[in-house]
């Protein structure tokens, strides 16, 4: 129910010799469990004796591609993308991953984040003759390592060259003919690990969620600044820009990543647990039951409840067949929208004081539908804790929330939001408690959503 | 996960006067909420002005209808279903509803249960000429109700007769030219309720998450034996039948309904806790952590976990894209598949002894698979605890679980069992808990799958 | 670009001991040979060891059908149905071939043609309990022949004595468990005929050219009120009913049927040919250029100026990718959707004096828009010669034309019609000269749409 | 039933200030009306204010486009295409037109014809950069085209410079941000017009067949070597590089582009007219009837019986829903499919002399598979006339005859074939005539696959 989105998963395997389509299946499954990043577009790449083949399409992973297709992409190597949006001039046309022949043969890349300065590189380019065919960061990349590559005597070597140009945040896998890179902006803001099947299969992907589903034994994150290249089934890393201060979206903790997912060394769902207890300690309230907002809110609330000793009931009741791709009709207003994702438990609310906990504040449309639920089924009293602080700056590496407009904070008070929520009480993650949510985690996050303070630009 | 499946779910509204496509878009939201009782077909029928009309097809309902389908789609009656298989001789001969002409107009029916003299009765039916287009009972039920409405002065009193007629167990709504009736058979196996919206509509759906959802006021259960008519807005009933001793499938609670549903004055959720509950004081065993296999294992294991003081932890990250619909394409295997649907989270079972807790075992594969990712992922102990007795006896009343092949209990022991799924030890809810899980519920549940004793034939 | 529609065709397949797919296929490759007599919907059913299967949708039949789909109706007889359309209550609910079981076991029925007293027979049925899930005629049929087979001592003794009770026009092909049944009204309205592959197989179309397709050699017509019957691959006839006065609509040999069809021994092609020769004697004009309206025109064309001596051109570009399924898109107009199917060739009629040939006038509408064309093309003159006599009454036999509402005779003079077409003369087929078009065929036409005069009823 | 193809339509129309979807509802007509050049693929361009949309897909013009989508495409510019191969890596990367953002804004690309030196410009791009996502030689033109644009002052300027660097054939309409040009190869191998609407739209079309379906008089074709601008309304024209010997495809006439069209002064119908009668004069032969292969032969048949005296007869039936795109299911013999397509009708070949008149013969498969059906059917003789010289040379202009692997004369001699294809004579119009098929036209034609003297390179 959360307001805001990540754009984007990637995956990519490397199994040397595989001629079949091996890759391209455990491509199919790292790409299921990276559904929740992304549920618009997707792709497959794959890379089969230096001949490129792929197929891309709008929708879930699971409509886009069957058996036939799977079966289509052969080889040694391939990699996957889904992707949020597919703005752009076409249904498809920025769909990933990009596949493409330049001077050095083919080349498949599949991206997550954000390029900062891509319009300047755009323009750039645009001098030297380029054509783009899509609106996405990806084909400035492609464009910034294939003009590298000319000159450099290799693939990683022109991305490492590539990465000393593009300014923004960015987790990628290409295919060359022989090779496969994976790199990681050098603040980390995006995820990005690497994993090892028993069969000696090299696999990464943005989240270990998808090591699992194929698995894969996780090995370690990438390193900010790190480049990984697999060639002849041999690892290597470039770590010549690591070393700078690295800032992990905390997001991806509070909301985009899957519970089951270990981030930097923290799993996910413990982080929101965590979150859920400080807030119980920051902002205790006398109450009744605690709920959580599914998806995200539940282990938070869970937490809180631990933490307070407040009762947790699971108060909603959801409908796991209207997903975030679901359609409303016409004749279908947004609270029964809403109501269709979200049914309060009336049994649990009924003349309670009710903590409810969710994962952050946007622009607060559903929450606010979602409070006056909570009052028509008899709820006493609503207090709402959200395991983030205010959001009050927008973001520009890569999730929807790239506009001042889209937030409510901007133009109103916490008094306020919280009387336009109907709320009893509001009170958010403290600012001061959010590096405890990954207390091993020795860098810091980006936190600019809160601060305004951007790692970059 | 779980190895058993509901076959239907049932919708109606009735909203005098009502000349466009209100009632077909509030049947389109109803059946979304009762999309866990049946995933293969849907379809939804109106009457307007006598004019009866309909669209049926295969898949979820938010792939067979859209805007266009439902506007089309007018009249102040309208009923929908939903459904698990659809078997028989087409793509979509037996999805429902069942529209027909007979001698006193249009009808339409859509019904959830099985009848068990349904063979007779069409032998019976084709000496007289008929003729069947699908393998449904709901042909042999429609036919039922047109002979008698023949002679019968209404098609309430026509309904009536069909009753003692038909054998077995429904749950039915249908529309007339002028009218919508609505019945349970009188042991009141499947569920079926009432309400009424503000704007003076009336709805009838098997369970009271439908309500919710189209903003109805939960009235009452139609009670086993009752036919329900309305007619000119005006709602009238026929107990005659009633009286019997009731026999509400208990799988409704431990598996079938939504959590958030509340089915003879229990909310299912409740019932889930409470049979973890009594698993903890039945079958307490000594371990770290408590998980359950989501979806309906969940509760049951809170309750579980509240009741014994052990820890409840999320166990698995759950992948909300792999539905039941999800077809595994070849190259994925079994394992890989379950996998994708349901990721152990090593954290929280590595050198831990674990209690898990699902709502029943049918054949078990599934959930050998599970306590083998379990120990996979370092468990020291296993400890399965099941929230309903265990399945010894098939069901023929609307589930796929008809043959006794099907039960691993037919041909293992429970201490076989528990070595062929790997476990430490394994417990079911005592057969004479059974009732506590609804304490307020003064009938007795079907208990045929656990004790062979039939409540019909 | 014809106002009159044929509404279906049929075929049927008996191939013994065949228990693969092949005699779906060869029912595939008819139907394509079929698909003029009906675009809007299709089906085939099998009968695999006394097993039915089928599958109908709605679209073309190399839309509806594939490999797959083929793949899965086995046995060694299969009937198809294409149909103009199919209205009633759902998006395929009429389509056939129906397929039932009943007292005697299964049975599949495709039919083309009408039912007279369906009304009647329906009434009577549903006193004794039937109830009706299409509008069909061919429901009637299958109630009228399930009721006789349950005293009848066998199928084909029940098809006969349906016969005696179903008053109208009818070409069916029938299967049940052991064999296939085929049988032509006694008036013989619509064609239907058999023929014979080199391997054994028995064959039923309702075009020769259907036999041509899947290698037939063509055996003979099937006399009006016979009853073909194979069994264990012997062909047995029933030609009790046989011996009436046959009328073949004259319009299968104007228009409906393929042009290499042979219908009582007349080649579809020639019969028109030879209108247009006759046109010419009874209707000459002083002309330039003889122009057919594709496609049933251009052999009327071709005969007319064969007789004549005024030159035949091709004077219109057709488009063939814009059939009679094409859906205009709003901004597009009429006269540009017409055109998009034909074209005037300007060099060809610009100062010409022009005979146009097309084989019937309904209301009239395309070709005044037609005629239209022309004459911005710079036609001098434009004669407009039809290859029928003035289509006065309505027909109730199984085509489109079913009211008076629809004909522009109804309400205008030859004169007026003349004037509104814009055409500076026009001329019709003579009635009398109606017989020779087949001038071996000894039997009378049906030939009510001219003369009212309806040979049932 | 051509063994040679066509691969490219191409469209455009400007409608100065049009801000609806009128220009893409005219496309959409235009492209219907050239669907015969290409049936894979298909695309639609439109430029609103500056902002470039389009929509592109698989399969035919009306599948892909429907009112929704067209509706979505508003300006007062549109470019369209139809394409026979979308080969390449995905399903439909080469589709067209081509949409880009470059230097100086958008620009779309439609092309019909082939560069011959891409693969040499694509490598020297690519030293400066650049990046291919197709494998089609539109994104060749493209990149040279953005290149030179941004020292050119214009994009008609840039146009000009890019045809001096472009070798091979090419007809191409582009619409900029505020301009449309289209331009014809110095040759003028493939065929590009203009007319103009009474609205005063101006349009584009590879055929007149296009402007007429959209309601536009011809005004002229491009000339070869033509630029032609439209901006503000106005149209204007540099005509530098014209003057050089021209060279149409001759195919063209004689195959591939539809009857009613005009190509540079001849009638597409009397061409093939022509080249029958001119067959009938070089190679007569004493016989009973002549048939057409359908449809390009259907003419020419035409002209030969008219010029010879032999009677013509329609030999075939066709079926008009088994075209093209046509998927023969795998039970279905090659033999059955091609019958399926062209049924030889007995009664007019049965112990006749048959003279069969058909375009070309590339590789023969299917000739021979008719020339056995006629056989079958009874004809006494077979003489074959082909209204082409024999194909000896590849063709590297835009068609899918590229090997000499795929032309049956590249092994065998006249006799040899006549053998093989199992005629009584076979006989090809002579080269010497070839000009006189369009009398009036004072270029020469590209003549290359009959000679092997290749007008470019």
């Amino acid at each position: 129910m959360s307001e805001i989105r990540e754009e984007c998963g990637i995956f990519g395997i490397y199994k040397q010799g595989a001629d079949d389509s091996y890759c391209a299946a455990m491509t199919y499954t790292g790409l299921m469990a990276l559904q929740h990043r992304g549920q618009e577009a997707c792709g497959i790449a794959v890379n089969n004796n230096r001949e490129l083949s792929f197929y891309k399409g709008m929708g879930l992973v699971d409509r886009v591609f069957n058996d036939e297709r799977i079966n289509k992409l052969r080889g040694q190597m391939a990699i996957g993308h889904v992707m949020y949006s597919a703005d752009g001039g076409s249904h498809s046309a920025n769909a990933q991953p990009l596949a493409l022949n330049y001077a050095k043969g083919s080349l498949a890349i599949a991206h997550n984040g954000s390029i900062i300065n891509a319009d300047e590189l755009r323009r750039e380019y645009e001098q030297n003759g380029a054509i783009y065919q899509t609106t996405s960061d990806v084909e400035v990349i492609a464009y910034t390592i294939a003009r590298h590559r000319i000159a450099a005597g290799s693939i990683e070597k022109a991305v490492a060259e590539a990465m000393h140009k593009l300014k923004g945040v960015y987790s990628l896998i290409l295919i060359s003919p022989r090779k496969m890179v994976a790199a990681r902006d050098p603040i980390g803001l995006r995820p990005l690990c690497i994993g090892r099947k028993a069969d000696g299969a090299i696999v990464f992907a943005s989240e270990t969620c998808a090591l699992d589903v194929v698995g894969a034994a996780f090995e370690r994150d990438i390193e900010p600044g790190e480049i990984v290249c697999v060639e002849d089934g041999v690892v290597s890393s470039n770590r010549d820009m690591c070393g700078q201060k690295s800032h992990l979206c905390v997001f991806e903790h509070v909301y985009f990543a899957r519970p089951d997912s270990v981030i930097e060394g923290q799993l996910v769902n413990d982080a929101r647990r965590i979150s859920g207890a400080l807030l119980a300690q920051s902002a205790p309230v006398d109450a009744d039951v605690v709920i959580g907002v599914p998806d995200s809110g539940i282990p938070a609330a869970l937490g809180y409840a631990e933490e307070s000793g407040v009762q947790y009931v699971e108060g909603f009741g959801k409908n796991r067949y209207a997903g975030r791709t679901f359609i409303r009709p016409d004749q279908i207003s947004r609270e029964e929208a809403v109501r269709l994702k979200l049914n309060p438990i009336r049994r649990y609310v009924e003349g309670k004081r009710v903590v409810m906990v969710d994962d952050s504040i946007v622009r607060g449309t559903t929450m606010g539908i979602i409070v006056n639920f909570l009052r028509n089924a008899g709820a006493k009293e609503v207090h709402l804790r959200i395991s983030s602080p205010p959001f009050l700056h927008p973001c520009y590496y890569g999730t929807n929330v790239t506009s001042v407009d889209q937030l409510i904070f901007s133009e109103h008070t916490l008094e306020e939001v919280c009387s336009i929520l109907g709320a009893d009480s509001l009170a958010f993650l403290r600012f001061e408690d959010l590096h405890k949510i990954a207390p091993d985690y020795r860098s810091g996050f980006c936190e600019a959503c809160f601060t305004g303070e951007y790692p970059i630009k």
